[in-house]
């Protein structure tokens, strides 16, 4: 099988084309740079922010198990904290996915929307779509170092306090505002997120879970659960809380048929995938560990280099740059340290 | 079903939402806006330029019909001329699908790599990953309209020869710098393309069809292709042939279960999807006629101007850009005129 579109192991086939043998620089690619990252560059998820989603077996009967890792402060708390106290309830047990719209969401929640909530779930305000970037909020500047900008990166995190946005929007005129959606980018705590000089907000990427809701103001209770299956609907960042990311098992949730009905919702009971049960980490059994490549790491800026100017013997023009959802965060199982 | 992340139908409900019906303005969704385009700004699809691939029956002993556009002159002629050929070869009858990888592409040919290629193909050469841009080449210009420059566009133009270029860089010094590709990009003849002065190229968004190859010189002949099912992999722009797009029946492809081998490869071949057959629709019973909105026409530009800056009653905060996979081509079932 050797006619392939190469994303990872063309440099193990090197060996075997005689043309690359004879040069003298090979590059890593990104899952190369990955692999070699070092232990500590890795950083444990702790199960407490962990979301264990058991879904019916499958038509063969194999088990299915979606695992989600929760966004950490600052972002979107007061959902991620409807969320602890739903998944703490059981109140997700005996739901379902109701909805698979190719190239865009997979929905689940309850159907019948008469299902009552457990009290105590916090009413979110839309301010919370984004989060007041304070100083210090250095690890948002992590992206122009990986730009390039390293040096421009670090006077501005030495500028005084009403300094600190002049020089964001200078980097910006410079370099960064390559974004279409208008704004700086990077990496915050092992997340994308977008940021302008006053806040900071998560980004909706292939993976990501956010709450769905009504017309606004309604912002959701984090009930009604979504996660990203397609390009990345960038336009629902900052109308729409993003909460977590899929982890493991996103196949179990992208492979579902689609649901022929408005927005691709399923139109029968029938089509409904049951979801068994729903737990945090830190109350589900021989839940495995986790761990993420940290964002400040000296692998992780190797790794989105190389993600932005792939030179791995697969590609002859590096492109110069990548969107942030074509940068994906490296997240595994943890192995033994 | 009210929960929802509302994509099309927000204006729908603004009937029964109070707080709207108030609002002196209220805008249409791009949907809405493709829904009200003209009959004649609506570009009839060529039944020689579909390609229609006939999955055997799922498991439940639905028919599956895969329906790809192929892409226009002037990119890719040479892979699409030996697609062509393959086709009116049944080369691909009795292959199979052999790779479903997650948010990435799902590929297929023939798995035995043993199956003789039919004669006359062409060796394309990777100079053919781009084309050149000879003037007037004024359709790549349409995106300075889109984003607001269309004066500058205009004036672009009224150039001489010898002065498009520097007009090219001068509009994407002022505007168009936040592709983090790098590059120019807009769309031509209904497909979404990057340029820079000298060419322009097919960009890899979901659902585009490209030619598997092995490592270079190779560009692969048209006979292993595969589809985008996930984030739009634009590193792979330039170093692989775009050759198309499937225009109805991703779902047959998106919802797969995903391969469990190396790089998302069947490992066996039980799991493989056959192919009962690949015509061109020319040669093909049965087929629909199909329609693309005219990339030039001023419903198009409306569309990708409400899909940059969403302001139908669901979203709260615009986002003020889009990226070019964010903005796909409208295709429908021609309608009658």
């Amino acid at each position: 099988m050797k006619r392939f579109l190469n994303l990872t192991a063309a440099a193990a086939l090197c060996a075997s084309v005689p043309a690359f043998a004879q040069e003298a620089i090979t590059y890593p690619a990104p899952s190369e740079i990955v692999a070699a990252a070092k232990a500590q560059e890795w950083a444990t998820i702790a199960p407490s922010d962990l979301l264990v989603m058991d879904l019916a077996p499958d038509a063969a009967g194999k088990s299915r198990h979606v695992v989600i890792q929760l966004m950490p402060d600052p972002f979107s708390q007061g959902w991620i904290g409807n969320i602890r106290k739903l998944a703490t309830a059981k109140w997700w047990d005996g739901t379902s996915i109701n909805r698979v719209q190719d190239n865009y969401v997979v929905q689940w929640g309850d159907a019948t929307e008469k299902k009552a909530l457990p009290d105590g779930l916090e009413t979110v305000p839309e301010s919370s779509y984004t989060t007041p970037l304070t100083d210090p909020f250095a690890g948002m500047l992590l992206f122009a170092a990986i730009v390039g900008q390293k040096e421009a990166a670090d006077a501005c995190n030495r500028k005084s306090e009403d300094k600190i946005s002049d020089c964001y929007r200078e980097i910006e005129r410079q370099v960064m505002h390559r974004d279409p959606y208008g704004d700086l980018y990077g990496f915050y705590k092992g997340w994308p997120a977008g940021a302008d000089p006053d806040a900071a907000w998560p980004i909706h990427c292939y993976g990501m879970v956010g709450v769905g809701r009504n017309l606004s103001p309604d912002t959701g209770t984090g009930a009604e659960l979504y996660t990203v299956i397609g390009h990345a609907p960038r336009h629902l960042d900052r109308n729409i809380a993003v909460v977590g990311r899929v982890i493991e098992g996103i196949e179990h949730l992208s492979s579902l048929p689609r649901g022929t009905g408005a927005l691709g919702f399923y139109e029968s009971e029938a089509e409904r995938v049951p979801i068994l049960s729903v737990r945090l980490g830190s109350d589900a059994q021989n839940v495995p560990s986790f761990e993420y490549l940290r964002t400040e790491s000296d692998s992780f800026k190797a790794y989105a280099d190389a993600r932005a100017n792939r030179r791995d013997p697969f590609f002859i023009r590096p492109a110069g740059g990548a969107d942030i959802c074509n940068i994906p965060v490296p997240v595994r199982r943890q192995t033994a340290k």
